[in-house]
């Protein structure tokens, strides 16, 4: 896909809907927003790259498809260290919200869904107004350095 | 990583007995094996990236992150193109088998799962003798041009 319309794609992108209902805004790294789920069952991030009319990660240039995995790679490895989680779960799936995105689930022996997949399982669990907001800014705090937006 | 370490760990590579079992090999790409899963509820192939150790994907180095990610976006392709199939689901989970490798599933909005993903659900489906041997030849046809090595 040619620059220029990548360009014109991200000046396009919207979040989907039911993904700005389920979840809370962290930051914008250089291609994906990067969200939190709003289900304290799991410490359980998402990113999207922000570019219109995308369902799957091949859609994406190379360049992109690098930075998207270099992002998640990122995202990954921080949210294992900050929550000292047994097991990383990654995945693109797209059955119901269309829209590509990525969830990063940091998953421990002891959850309630152990050893299974989390998608589907059981009822989520929001986070509490305070929790919700020391979260996101801790959050925010340990992607600051790649941030390059902050709402 | 350093590429010498890269190497010693890549001739340490042994495939996790269960992924053994329940797969079928298809071809060896340049970083990854790529496995037929037997269950002919779905057309699902795995890539297990061949070096020793491996349990989440930021253990690769960034190279080999990306080249993962390339034999990915080139299977998934592939495999919709074959399929012709809805959706490609995409996931690295490792809570059963902790051997780093990546599913990608064609799903079909009529397939016995949708819209769930197909972790845990139903009964897995193997398929006949005769069926295996063709579905593994078309996709090691398929493959011929990215493998370095067919069994």
């Amino acid at each position: 896909m040619k620059s220029s319309t990548n360009t014109l794609l991200m000046a396009m992108f919207e979040l989907h809907p039911k993904l700005a209902q389920d979840t809370f805004y962290i930051a914008d790294l250089p291609l994906c927003r990067l969200l939190l789920m709003n289900d304290r069952r799991y410490p359980w991030l998402i990113l999207v790259p922000r570019q219109a009319s995308l369902t799957e990660v091949y859609q994406l240039d190379q360049v992109q498809q690098h930075q998207l995995w270099d992002e998640s790679a990122l995202v990954g490895k921080r949210l294992m260290q900050f929550t000292h989680a047994d097991k990383l779960n990654i995945a693109a799936l797209g059955n119901q919200v269309p829209q590509l995105h990525v969830h990063h689930v940091a998953r421990f022996h002891n959850d309630s869904s152990w050893p299974a997949p989390i998608w589907g399982l059981g009822t989520p669990q929001p986070y509490q107004p305070e929790q919700s907001q020391n979260v996101i800014a801790s959050l925010q705090q340990i992607f600051a350095d790649v941030s390059t937006h902050l709402d």
